[in-house]
């Protein structure tokens, strides 16, 4: 029988939904539950990890410290993961999240950057985290560069690599290619994590479990970025159906889901226009509300500056990008009449 | 290049999630507008097709011919549909459909009754509709016996083979064996409509257009029935990104979609408990609040009423097996006290 292992990303991802504004009371309550069911890992902290508490991410309810302590205070089963991005969470972060009793550290790159995580990598494991590595806005690369970049990542001792899809742009056939030739090239486990831009991210959970991904990320009720991520409860759902192990039990999932987070949630997670526009050009979430403003300044359709973004290859920090966007269609729109 | 041809059925299913309420305006305003984009059909009607306004279905805000008329009165390119169920649609019905301008007729039965949709096919062929077959529930048969119904189908002069996911029960691998099998068995085109009750309403939608189905239906802004059906705009999205042609306009079916159906949806198509459980079971979601109201009363989890309802095979009429499924569930829980 096929067993995965289930990585709840509800108390990080999902801050990006909620403005950074879990409590601690609220992640200790979460968490606690989710101990319960069998999940193997539960992140939590900012939503741009270790660190990204900043005026250019969004200030945390909380500091990462009280996050940690939080979380850290009810676990028993579960272990507990935090995310980090070379350039912004230190070797002091470190420190902190090792006496919290944080056991894995995430190491986040854009998969182009690979090399720039060997030394959080290194020291991450001579620290004696279980070190996995994380390489962001997977669609940008081919398939031969993507397992290059993954190797790069398993050499500097990531002891899992994933390929997230943060603007939930992949589709099954490209996750399948992807998902195949890294298990066939690398030694150590590979993860996957979706986003439902284009309601796929159920369907490239499976399809990476079927290449042998071992390793997926979820979140309740898909509570995430943009048009959030693959539900928790979802994936267990169809495991169940497909005889894939997760070890967690589906009404209690449920319960969780609808108990601890629906009340929180400031919108429902359905498909709006603008989410699937991100899905559609591959731009991350976090251009949505640059793009909207620079449409509205220069009375363009967003959804159009989106798809040009994504033209570009843009990705997270080149947000103001939007604005140049904007002002050449309106230009170019000028001129035409 | 694959072309596909796309059914929206959002004046027809979309109908399950406003019981039954667009008004023959409404009708007129959606199909008017879905007409310019290149959809290839357009189904209009109460949910449960012809006659379908009853006490037992929900009464229609109009009637047939009301929202039939009106539905015609805008339509230049699109083929106008209607659905029929033996058993409920009559020879009159079909007269009537005929004067107001229907072209395409589908007959809908459970995949297990394939051999009463017979009359009504032949009826509809010779009375020069372009007609069409629908297998619901299309989960309960195996591969081999799914495909034997399909060819039934065929044999009565179905133009088009379609299989209807109702419960959004079905997975990506499910629909790969059916779809490959009827291909090769079957010379007339097929077809798919999924629901989302797993979100997996375009990834199947996909698999089947990827093992040869030319026909798929879908609903602007995924509304429809239960968890809702493949989105309009999603698939066009999909398909544009995969060069599959389906002659629509991404960013005019976005509009139409938020100018006309957001404002009239009573909830968002997010996934709730409920409809994933739906999924789950295979159980139409027109057991939803019987589970509900039989759970309640006899204090038990409506979830595991609708996983028993699913594991029994129940199908549409059966809805009042809930009451029993409930009842036994709160003896045996007694019993063990």
């Amino acid at each position: 029988m096929v067993k995965i292992k289930i990585l709840d990303d509800t108390l990080r991802d999902g801050q990006h939904a909620l403005s950074h504004q879990f409590t601690p009371d609220q992640v200790a309550e979460i968490a606690g539950r989710l101990d319960k069911t069998g999940v193997d890992a539960i992140e939590v902290g900012h939503g741009n990890g270790l660190s990204g508490s900043s005026c250019q991410y969004g200030i945390g309810y909380a500091s990462d410290e009280e996050y940690l302590t939080a979380a850290a205070s009810v676990l028993k089963h579960a272990k507990l993961a935090i995310i980090v991005l070379p350039g912004i969470g230190t070797r002091e972060n470190f420190e902190m999240a090792k006496r919290c009793g944080v056991q894995i550290v995430r190491v986040s790159t854009q998969i182009t950057e690979a090399d720039i995580a060997m030394q959080h990598i290194e020291m991450a494991k001579k620290m004696g985290f279980e070190t996995r590595a994380i390489l962001t806005q997977a669609q940008v690369l081919d398939v031969e560069a993507t397992v290059r970049q993954a190797k790069l990542m398993e050499s500097y001792g990531a002891d899992v690599v994933y390929l997230f899809d943060g603007s939930g742009y992949m589709l099954p056939g490209q996750i399948r290619e992807r998902f195949t030739a890294m298990k066939e090239a690398l030694n150590v486990p590979i993860g996957f994590h979706g986003h439902n831009n284009l309601q796929l991210a159920l369907a490239n959970s499976l399809v990476a479990i079927e290449c042998g991904a071992e390793h997926i990320d979820t979140c309740l009720k898909g509570f995430g970025a943009g048009a959030g991520n693959c539900p928790t409860e979802l994936l267990v759902a169809a495991a169940n159906r497909l005889s894939i192990e997760t070890g967690i039990d589906l009404f209690e999932i449920l319960n969780i889901g609808d108990e601890l987070i629906v009340p929180l949630m400031p919108r429902p997670m359905d498909l709006t226009s603008d989410c699937l526009m991100l899905g559609y050009a591959g731009v991350y979430s976090s251009f949505r509300l640059f793009a909207q403003r620079a449409a509205e300044k220069y009375g363009v359709d967003s959804r159009k500056v989106i798809a040009e973004v994504g033209a570009r290859k843009c990705t997270e920090g080149q947000e103001d990008l939007c604005i140049d966007v904007a002002y050449e269609m309106s230009k170019a729109a000028k001129e035409e009449r």
